[in-house]
């Protein structure tokens, strides 16, 4: 609903500290369709203010207009609740490219879960929530460690992303299922004390695109047959709303983000029953959803 | 053609030093076409390798597929040159899904220049190269700290990226117009040494994504009537293909990044005669492409 900002509440783990709550502010993260002559032209995920000249900027990006007199008026749609649909009245000639380009859009689009509808399909494709397990902050440290040590193309570019998974199985270090052991149903967790070090990240996978990192190692689990239901996915990006719809679908237990959260991230982390940590950094971590899942 | 990395001429800049040349390896940014069943799923752009995880990941998020059994196999087109074109098998119930994710995918896709078609497609879009403006490598320095000051948003939730743009003018300290004043050619520079200082950014804009935070600066630009012929554009992000893209459709003479750029970044700053500055920090910066502009 047009906020550049929302506020949430969060718990803070600092190794070696003690957990505190407190609230946090977090970056507006909403979809924006934006529309030529009444027709969609695409949708994007931006933060909301500014849209007109997003829309315009896009639109001369894409060609389809080059000065401010191509443009004879931007309106939001007045007939839906949102400020999320944004209209922009363009004659003649930039008319007539903004159909094309729309057509090469369709065919090249690579951003699939941008519009509000997807963003409601989102509840269908994951059909449960993901399991109860246990994983210690410790280990989320850990992770996040081992994936920086294995991100060798990082290392010799400082231009890639990373995300590392690890397997929840009854013998992995520094997890436990809880769903049984309690038999106190989905909110039960289980004290992981006495496990013995994580080891390792079971699949390490790196890409220039946050996306494709998540989905390179969601892939390769299900290529070569490792399980992801429960899993701790580590990310050395900021959380966005498409990487907790990846993770969900999957049945990662506890996504863990280097950097920040959005809103629309904690929203759907929240929905779906994914536990989200963002700012994993330097022995502390900010836990923003499901938080049972972390003992702290 | 599959790289995972590349390696480019540098020149580095280190404000009260001297500037080096050497070579520097970045991050691979390619195009990949995943099609399902020989007709096209979608278009992203990647970093070459695990391609195969990539396309399984990318089918598994958007509920196309769930195990591993859904594709009965992944083979690389084997009539192009590149191995940029995934085709992957997939019979039975996920080849429908596939057929209905595509044209949400269509409806809904927001990132428009991801195909070879459109990468070769902007150079029709960049009608011409941007003007020979010089900008000094302490003024590229002031702008990106004035950026990060006026970064509100990102102060207050760590997670939005900025734009600022610095207008060339005449008068406009820190940047002259050597086109004319040399009258050498597109290559000729003319010192700013006595230029005043860099006074301020004429205009700024955050979003949660990079794209965003460069359309709605460029595009605030052109609705107030700001000249984006031969700017400085300042981003607090990497530099991939499509923020080079959109600044080269606008005339921006310097693009300055304060991360990492891609392979595919710096190939189109060097055709479209872009100047690429990046890992542009603590008053350091690396100069990609078309240094002549920067002063050293």
């Amino acid at each position: 609903m047009g906020r550049v900002t929302s506020r949430h509440k969060v718990v803070r783990i600092d190794l070696g500290g003690e957990a505190t709550r407190s609230i946090d502010t977090v970056a507006g993260e909403e979809p924006l369709e934006i529309r030529v002559n009444g027709s969609t032209f695409t949708v994007t995920m931006r933060t909301p203010g500014n849209d007109v000249d997003l829309a315009h900027g896009l639109l001369r990006a894409e060609g389809v207009i080059s000065r401010r007199e191509d443009v004879l008026g931007a309106r939001f749609c007045s007939d839906l609740d949102t400020l999320n649909v944004l209209n922009l009245d363009v004659p003649g000639r930039g008319a007539e490219l903004a159909v094309t380009s729309t057509r090469n859009l369709a065919a090249l689009g690579g951003c699939g879960l941008c519009g509000t509808t997807a963003v409601d399909a989102v509840d269908a494709v994951v059909a449960r929530r993901p399991p109860e397990i246990v994983w210690e902050a410790a280990t989320v440290v850990a992770a996040l460690d081992d994936l920086r040590s294995r991100q060798t193309v990082f290392a010799k570019t400082g231009g890639v992303h990373g995300a590392g998974l690890a397997v929840a199985a009854s013998d992995t270090p520094g997890a436990s299922d809880a769903s049984g052991a309690s038999g106190a149903g989905g909110e039960a967790v289980q004290d992981a004390q006495g496990a013995e070090p994580f080891a390792r990240l079971d699949l390490v996978r790196e890409d220039i695109g946050r996306h494709n990192a998540v989905d390179k190692v969601l892939g390769a689990a299900l290529v070569t047959g490792v399980a992801t239901e429960g899993a701790l996915l580590v990310v050395s990006s900021r959380a966005s709303f498409e990487i907790v719809q990846k993770a969900a679908v999957s049945g990662v237990s506890v996504l863990a983000c280097v950097s920040a959260p959005s809103s629309l991230a904690i929203e759907a982390a929240d929905r779906l029953g994914v536990t989200l940590v963002a700012f994993a950094r330097e022995r502390r971590m900010n836990l923003y959803t499901h938080s049972h899942r972390i003992p702290h």
